[in-house]
Parts: C-alpha cells; sequence; structure tokens
C-alpha cells in the first residue's frame, strides 16, 4: 500500500515514523520541510508539493491541527490529485461538520474516506500504542488494517459515519473535560470542610476512579502543580468548541459539556489559558470563596 | 476496647460479623432483634433497647440510614447512656449540617465524636474491603485503629471535622454521579451518528477510564439494562439532596451536582426512580429525540 | 366574620391594620407583645397566647417568617384550640411540603385550609395593593373574598390545592431571581466591549423588559448600588430553596433555578449576603476577570 | 447625505421606505430586483450591482440576515467601491467577531465604521418604532443623527466598538431567552400542583413583569399556541449560537445562557424548530413527565 503523510507536527512525525519503520512505501508532506529530515533518511520521499504526496498514492493520512489546516491541504491539492478510489484518512481532531462536508466532497470526486481520529499522545503515538477510532467507507476500513495494527494498539470501528468517529473522539473529551470539572468542584467542596486534598484525592482514586483521567488530573489538582501543562486550558477550549458544534449538529443537549466549558471561560477570563485545564479547580475554589 | 453497634442493615450485619468475628466485646441492637440472630450465636450480646447497647461501651458504632435514623436513635438512649469519654462513631452516610449539630451534643456531654462514612457495599464490607473516612476527634481516631484494620482495606483520615468525612465521601459520590451523567450525554452523542454503543463503551474504559466507575455503568448504558440496579436513581437522588445541601452548608457552588440531580429529577418524573440510577442515559437520550 | 391575627412582623402589621380598619372583629397574637400596641387602641383584641388569638375565631391568619415559625404557632395552640370548620389561612411564603402536611392536620381536625401566598411589599399591603394567590378549600376560598378584597388589590385562585398557591409564589420568585440572574450575565458581557452600563440599561427597559422587575435590579445593577437593599442575598438564597423543594417534590427539573442559585451561593461564599441580590452582577463580573 | 441601501428583506423594506419618504437620496440593491419596485415609484434608485449601490454614497446601509450574506456584499463590491470617509453601517444582527474583522477592512480602507443593530420587529421598522444602537465611529455616530431619527424611536450610543454594539443586541435577546426559559420552567412547576396555567399568567404579568416580554410568550405559552411564531426556535437558536460566540469572543461564562440553548436543542431534536420559541415550555413540559 503505496501512502501518503501529510503534516508532521509531533503525532504526525511519530506515526509517520512507526509506517516507514514498518517498511511502508510512503511520500511525507509538511509546510517546513525541516521536519522530515530523519524521515528521509529512513527512506520515505519527500514531497515538495501536497499534490505530490498525493499523486499515485493509495492512501493519504493527514494529521492536521485543525479544520482551517485540513481545508487548506484539501483544497490546496489532495481533493484534485488523489486518484479515484484512493483512500484519505483524516486522523487529526475535526469538526463533524466538516468531515460530513469533506465526505461528500470525496465522494463526488470517487475517493473513499475513512475519519480516524486518534486516543493518545505523541509518546504513545511512538511506541504504537495509541487508540484509532476509524469511521466510514466499510471496504477502505477493511483494507487499512495492517496500517492500523502498524500506528496503534487497537482500532474500535465507528461505523459508516466519518462523522461518528470525530463524535467518539470529542465525547471522549468530553467525558474527560466532565470529570476534570467534578474533582474540581469535589475538592473545593472537601476543602471547605478543612480535608486536606491529598487525602481526598487519595479517596477518589483508591477505588472507584482508580484509572489515568482521575490520577493524573486530581493529582495536579491536590498539588496545584497547573504549570505541569499535560493539556492546556486554550486546547481543552478548543475541544470544548468543537463538542458543542457536534451536540449542535445532532441536536444533542450536553449540559455536563456546558459546565465545565464555562469554567474554562472563567480560566481564560483570568488569564490562565497557558496551564493546565485542572486549573478549573482554582476557579472552582475562587468561586467558593477560597483563594 | 467495649462496642455497641446500632444498626443491622445489610452494611450494619457485615460490619458487626467482622468485629465479633475479630474478637471484640459486642452488644448489638436493632429494632427488629431477629437480625441479630447469627451474631447472638457468634457470641456478641443482644441489647433490648438503645440504651442496653450504650451502657458501659467504649464506643458506639451508628449504621443507620438517615439523620433521621440517627437522631432517633441518639435521643432515643445513645446520648443520655453514653459514658464520659466514650466514642460515638456514625458510619452511615449523613449530612453535613447533622453531623455538625451532634458533634455539639457530643462535646456538650463529654463524648468524643467521630464521623467514619464508608466506601464499598455490603459485599466489599463482609470481606474488610471497604474505605473508611474517619474525621473528627483525634485521640478517638488513634484508638480507633485496630477497628478500621478489622472493618476495612483502608482508612483516609480526612482532619479533624466530622462533617469532613461526611463532604469527602459525598464528594467522591458526586464525582461519581457526574460521571454517570457525562457518559449519559456522551451515549446519546454518539448514538446519534450511528456508533454502537458497545463500541463507544469499549473506547471509554479502555483508556482514561479504565475504572470500576466506568465499566460499571458504561457497561449498564450499552446494554441498556437498567433493571439491573447497582444504585437506584431514589437512593441517587436522596444523595445527591446531601450533596446540595454541603455545598450549601459552605458556600460552594456545585454546577455539575446540579446537572445530574436535574437528570435524576427527569428519570422519576418518568416513573424510572427504582431502576439503576444510570437510566440518566436513557433520560439524555430522550431529551435528545432518541427514544 | 371573626378573625385571629398571628405574626405581626412588617407584613402582618401592615395587613392586620387594614383588617382592623374595615372593621373586622379581629384578636391578635405576637410573640412580642408591644408590636401589637397599635392595633389595639383601633380596637383589636391581643390575644395573650397562641390559643387565646385561635378561639371562637372563624378565620385565624399566619403570617409567618418560615416553616418552623408556623409549626411553632400550629403545634403551639393553633391545631387544638381551632373550631371545627374554622379556616386556617397562613400567608407567609412556606414550603409545598409544609402546606401538604398541613393540610393532612386541618383536614383530619375539621378544619379549613386556605395557603395565600401575598405578592408584594410591606408598602403594598399598608395601601392594600399586594395580589393576594389562594388556593385550597373552595368553600372557604368563597367566604374570605371580603378579607382578600380589604387585604389586596386582587386575588389569584391558584385551585384546590394549598400547596398550588405556594408553587405560584415561588414560581414567580424564580422567574425574577432567573431575570436578575440573566441581566448579571448581560451587564458583565456588554461591559466586556465597552458600554457603559447605563445604556444598556436603557436598552434592556425601555422596550420588551419595561417593567418594574428589569427596572429596579437594571437600575441597581448600572449603579452597582447594592447596599440599598431591596431583597437580600440571604432572603433570595432561603427562596432558592423553598423553590428547589418545590421542584424536588413534583420532579420538576428547574436548572435556570440552579444557575441564580449558584450564584447567590458565590455570593455568599464572599461575604456578601446581606447586600442586594442583584449583586449577582458583581459576582458574574468577577467570573469575567473584570473586578 | 446620500445613502446607498443593502438588503431589501422584510426589516430593509420598511427601513429604506422610510428614508425615501423623508426626502433622503437614496440607491437601494437587492439580489432579487422585484422586491425594489415601490422604492423605484417613490423616487429611489435601484442599483444593478452591490458596486452600484456603493459608489459616491455618503453612507451605506447593509441590512441582511447574516455574516455569511454580509461578507458576500462586503467582498462583492461594498469594500473596493465605497469611498473613503464614506460609512458603512451593518443594521442586522452580527457576530462581535465578523464585525470586528470587518471594522479592521474598513480601517485599512479608510472608511468610517458603524454597527447599529435594531430593536423591534417590521412592523415597528414601518412605523420609525424601533430602537437603534449604533457602536462605532464617533464623527460617524454624529453625522447619523438624522438617519437615526427617521429610522427609530430612539438611538443608544453603545460607544466606539462596533462589537459593543452587536453584545448589547445580543445581550437583549439573551435576557428574552433567558425569560422564556424562566417561564417555561415556571409554568411547568405550577402545573405540577394544578395551578391552572391561564391563573399562573395572569399573576406573572399582573405586576413584577407586566412587560411585552411576559406578556406575549407567557400567552402563548398559557395557550400552548406555538404555531402563532412571532419567532421560531430555529432563529432563537441562531441568536443563541451568536450569543455564546460572543461570550467566548469576551471571556464571560454564559450559564443561564446555556440553559435556554439546550431547551431550544431539545425542541429541535423533536422537530419542533419552526414553532415559537416558547415551545421551550413544551420542553419543559415533558422533562417533567407532564406530556
Amino acid at each position: 500500500m503505496k501512502i501518503g503523510f501529510i503534516g508532521l507536527g509531533r503525532m504526525g512525525l511519530a506515526m509517520s515514523n512507526r509506517l516507514v519503520d514498518a517498511g511502508f512505501d510512503l511520500v511525507v508532506y509538511n509546510r517546513t520541510r525541516e521536519k522530515a529530515a530523519e524521515l528521509e533518511k529512513k527512506g520515505a520521499k519527500v514531497a515538495g508539493s501536497i499534490a505530490e504526496a498525493c499523486k499515485g498514492r493509495d492512501l493519504v493520512i493527514t494529521m492536521l491541527a485543525d479544520d482551517k489546516a485540513l481545508a487548506e491541504v484539501v483544497d490546496g491539492g489532495l481533493l484534485s490529485t488523489l486518484a479515484k478510489g484512493a483512500i484519505h484518512m483524516p486522523m487529526g481532531t475535526h469538526s463533524v461538520t466538516a468531515l460530513t462536508a469533506l465526505k461528500e466532497q470525496h465522494d463526488a470526486a470517487g475517493h473513499a474516506f475513512v475519519a480516524a481520529p486518534v486516543l493518545g499522545r505523541p509518546d504513545a503515538a511512538a511506541a504504537g500504542q495509541i487508540g484509532i477510532v476509524p469511521g466510514g467507507n466499510r471496504d477502505a476500513i477493511a483494507k487499512l488494517e495492517p496500517v492500523f495494527k502498524t500506528l496503534g494498539r487497537r482500532a474500535f470501528d465507528a461505523g459508516e459515519n466519518p462523522a461518528g468517529a470525530a463524535a467518539v473522539k470529542l465525547a471522549n473529551n468530553m467525558v474527560l473535560g466532565c470529570a476534570v470539572e467534578a474533582m474540581a468542584e469535589a475538592f473545593a467542596l472537601t476543602r471547605k470542610f478543612g480535608v486536606p486534598p491529598q487525602v481526598f484525592n487519595e479517596v477518589l482514586t483508591d477505588g472507584l476512579f482508580a484509572c489515568p483521567a482521575y490520577k493524573v488530573y486530581g493529582g495536579i489538582i491536590a498539588n496545584e502543580s497547573y504549570d505541569k501543562v499535560g493539556f492546556a486550558v486554550k486546547l481543552g477550549f478548543k475541544d470544548s468548541n468543537l463538542i458543542m458544534a457536534a451536540g449542535q449538529a445532532a441536536s444533542v443537549p450536553l449540559p455536563s459539556a456546558n459546565v465545565f466549558r464555562d469554567t474554562l471561560i472563567e480560566a481564560l477570563a483570568h488569564g490562565e489559558g497557558d496551564l493546565d485545564w485542572s486549573v478549573m479547580a482554582r476557579v472552582r475554589a475562587r468561586a467558593s470563596g477560597l483563594e
């Protein structure tokens, strides 16, 4: 399978390295070409344009920061160059509406379209330990199994709707945002009764919530180490807007998501946009008269 | 240590059995005496009145359903019979205001007071695997270590405020309620995009949320098996009111808790009070036009 | 019609004065007797006990601060002294559950029961310009028309359920709380774009919202004159709890009421409990990084 | 003052008619030219293109449905044709971000820019009874006084920020949406206690809320006449998104706005998008188990 790979950010680099290491015929493209140096040494071709990265490829993977970057790549050569029957698979986090519109464009052009957002961070991507959530063209998803095996630990088939794959990724992030908000409120409540944050953190993560979501963010909150940024307020807020847009597109009220989104806005209003998003706990503490 | 134990519901029975098995000198009391039969065979004395269960005891544990039941026991003989310097330790889930008021009464009477709500269900209590959250009199908590070791897996010291112990328990339940609400919204969202609930459940519980809270309730939601009741809507709602009352007592806004409480009210309005509280997912599905 | 009147606070005084001025045969009772001096001069009898204020009366009106005060009067002589067929009409703001329970007690005792909360402040009560919302026994309500005419500008018949009358009063207050919260958010939003608060206030109250609710509280917010207290945060919060309790009793989710209640809690957490409840606008401004 | 007027929808027609009636030198443009027939008879010139409607004009008013339509007009000739020093005044409801971006474009081009959204419906516009909220270039606003006098009853100066004018309009609509939501909850609550909706409506609109917002929508709710559409759910939802976007742009959490927006989403999910937005009351009734 001949693969084009567009977008060599931290995630894209980790993923394209795994593909070239596994022996796939790979052409890569990035706006700033230097990022491709190591891949080139390993045998990947480096394209000088989007079109060159798409021409004659069976599959083009895009790993881009947002809808805007994706649209620029699609309109900047991908859509017009990709061969009939070839597959485009965006693996970044995109809005359901962008993916739905893109599906129509690819359908009209005779391309197969699969959205496949990923779960995990760059280190997990480098280790092939990310989760992948493909949604879209059934035949394409079947053919892509070797790619999924190379890139990730597990693929979760979201069905035939590419927007469904995005919804899974966004819903997962939403559940995380709600968990952080709930912790933020819970720490404020227990602090007001004199409970040491470390104690509450231990209670929380000892039983029902003995999992990374709570351990990671509960720990940051208990230590108030919001400057060790796992996921910044600004990024969380960006995601919250994609979540809102998904709820809007599907007519699903998301009252819990509204709550944590408002707490993020409150953090932004206080100049905390570059801190870890668990700084929601400081927002809730302030609201409770604690800070 | 001579112990009185009042309240032989499912939790109380499991806990008092552990105490008598461990060789503690135990007097038990329950409104319906039959529940004490097995304990009596094992060597526990069965008191005919609350006063009898408190007289000459170093420690009286109460394990009662709610504030009302606790007040009846306190006013019905406990407060007037307990010796100076003896300890009263309620281990049920009570309101912060009830515990604060009770602390004052015990202080005035020269008793030591420790609130020690527990985390876990009757089977965990029978196996000595519950978590215990003591809060209150420091000397008493130190003396109670052998009791905590007998009853539970681990004790988390909430500090000197008995209401703080209740706050920990309630905050933990609040975080759980918020998690179920978040899942409820997330399942509705992904369903609307055609994602099979089982797939979303696997995504959710595979990584960030690989812990009992999500596995148990995610599983029920994915299967819509709300009649397998782990924790009924009615009980969850009762807890949500205790949570609200704690927030009120400490002036802590709890917007996430409001959200899941409203979803529980909506379940109650639809006659779903006896189903598992993860039926919140059905409420959210209805709100999204799915049912 | 022989009337007993219990509770001579500011509202009670204004109302009982109208009754005696209109020539009703009136016996009044208040815990602190001095409040009754002026009424006595006008010809009202002053009772030395609750029982004395109820004995032989066709109607006993209670105008008390809360459920607790009402229960003390009911249990302290009213229920046992009131004649069969006589009417008890509480006109304070009470919880739906207290009124429902009280109705059962009066039914059992053969009394007629009408809850009749009022809309308006002491000056309106003195001028006979309050609104009255009677709910309960149909025959009694019919008989009470002359009383309503004397006390208020208009009576709104809430139906045969006394709790319904309370629900009307509480729902009206809820709509007001929501209006103040909405203004609080709206002023914060427009301020952030450099709009002078006075200008926004004029826009708001010029057209769609040209009514007292917006004029009074919009004016206070625009001037930040929260120390001119029309309705204190503490009282608003007390009402918000009665509203919550009504929603709970009837299984009605009230998400908007939760929002303004949380804003009041945030005000309480910042020591603003004695300010006018439109200080919600300051809470919202703080959350927006404005103060 | 030579005026160009672009956009002859119901509002635009009413407004341009007033301008030509008042003797202004008017060139109008609309995509479908027929709408301009009556204006032409009265002496207005009808332009064949956007550019023609802008050329040599001192002021160009645009009255367009949304940001997209505005951008098409701006890019389709307005920006490139308008003379230096001339004024562009959009009077539709636009997002704060679109207006902020447009201000920059006009600044760069040497144009004066004033956003001036209006309050009121087509019949009020025809009668010159709308409110106008200008924000932007101070000199331009001063010069525009005769235009404001012709078009409306009153102008409210929002300051020098065009986005501020939009914020005022959106905040006003937000307060209205919150009022409808509050009524929706209040009617559900009182209905559950057996109170006839007409009675609650009378209580509500008799005193504190004796203003159009409550009278109009309270009446529709009491009669459940949601098919008499004053303002459709779909339009309300569109506005709610502009409100959210304004809150986002200025970092202002808007929890009340979230609540009514979710209720609108729930209406959309139930196929009620074309009904009057006070159908929120039916959503709330459903949530309460009433329908």
